[in-house]
């Protein structure tokens, strides 16, 4: 299928977010941000999800990039409506270019809409794109003091998943260490340790996904 | 030893990368500018660097960090004088910041600076801050499809790290197909496929960073 790329719009007004809220609201879309660094596993834990959530709920997904689609065309094989979001050389994800791309949807037809944003465990967390979710993603090989170096996003976060949970036994990566650190910033989000490979505790969060969607909506 | 933490300055204004470099030339020093994603291993490389190169080189660091100081730690414990430079929420070093940092080292007394960039793909590749030598690290857990996503660093670089070489076993990484896209976007680069765990290739890019140093100041 032909992928429908845009490029970012740029706006310093925070005001699109409640836009997008709005408009989610009155379509019973339910939005989930995902964040992490290049490379942690976002588009695969995405699909993941979406394979264990389809039978009961329609799927969009957004895929926000620097350059180029091959994520998009991932998620595009499995027949999901996709929409490409090039990024202008922004690093980050702006709400006015969620709102924008709502249009290109048709709501009716979607309960969830993932936007899996830009590989960057900076710029992501200072923007609020409308999201009812945001799930910070980190995975072992990147190590475990990114929470102790990056703290907003995990502070900002009602999910983190401890990613490529099945690599530990390769790296010096220390579990609790990142649950303390995670702890003195937040101590509400619900923290899976996943393998998509595996498909290790995939299933738990997808149960958390939909308790969301649960309360939001019932 | 305490570790001096500067504050990112904020500046428009490129041409500080210009002075960065009279200064450098005044004082026959290099500097060398290490980016990369969170958890590539930036770290771990400056350290067997400063190890293989020591002998040779007075050597001093500089960490930028959007907040702590666990990586000026590690370099500190090493004996060699480090600057952290906390940046303010930005996403990338600016040249001004170096600028300043030049002035809280003794430049008579050293070789050679790394500069850790922040843990980042996207933004501290678009700004010169004023080094000989730009190095990407790109390690093998975040994927393949990397130089493809976010082209502007391995445009820009002079030297390619392939991290975490030693786990290629463990990950679907297909080394011919970075090297394929490195090609598409800079001829001349070199590249090195090194662990810091088993010393793999250290000694090459020690060797071509040297190599830089003789054409610069012989």
């Amino acid at each position: 299928m032909d992928i429908k790329i845009l490029m970012q719009e740029l706006s310093d007004k925070g005001e699109y977010a409640d836009g997008v809220k709005v408009r989610l609201r009155d379509n019973n879309v339910f939005l989930i941000n995902v964040m992490g660094s290049p490379g942690a596993g976002k588009t695969s834990l995405i699909i993941e999800l979406i394979k264990s959530l389809r039978g009961e709920f329609n799927i969009a997904v957004v895929e926000g990039d620097i350059a180029g689609k091959v994520d998009a065309e991932k998620i595009d094989a499995l027949g999901i409506p996709v929409i490409q979001l090039n990024l202008n050389g922004a690093c980050h994800i702006e709400p006015i270019s969620i709102k924008t791309i709502l249009g290109y949807f048709d709501l009716d037809e979607i309960d969830i809409i993932f936007v899996e944003n830009i590989g960057n465990l900076v710029c992501p967390a200072e923007f609020d794109i409308g999201e009812d979710m945001k799930i910070a993603v980190l995975s072992i090989p990147e190590g475990d003091d990114k929470v102790e170096k990056y703290p907003l996003l995990f502070t900002k976060s009602d999910v983190l998943v401890l990613n490529k949970y099945d690599m530990m036994e390769y790296f010096e990566f220390q579990d609790s260490k990142v649950v303390k650190d995670t702890r003195e910033l937040n101590e509400t989000s619900n923290i899976f340790r996943i393998s998509t490979r595996t498909g290790r505790e995939v299933e738990d969060l997808s149960r958390d996904i939909k308790n969301r969607i649960t309360s939001k909506y019932n």
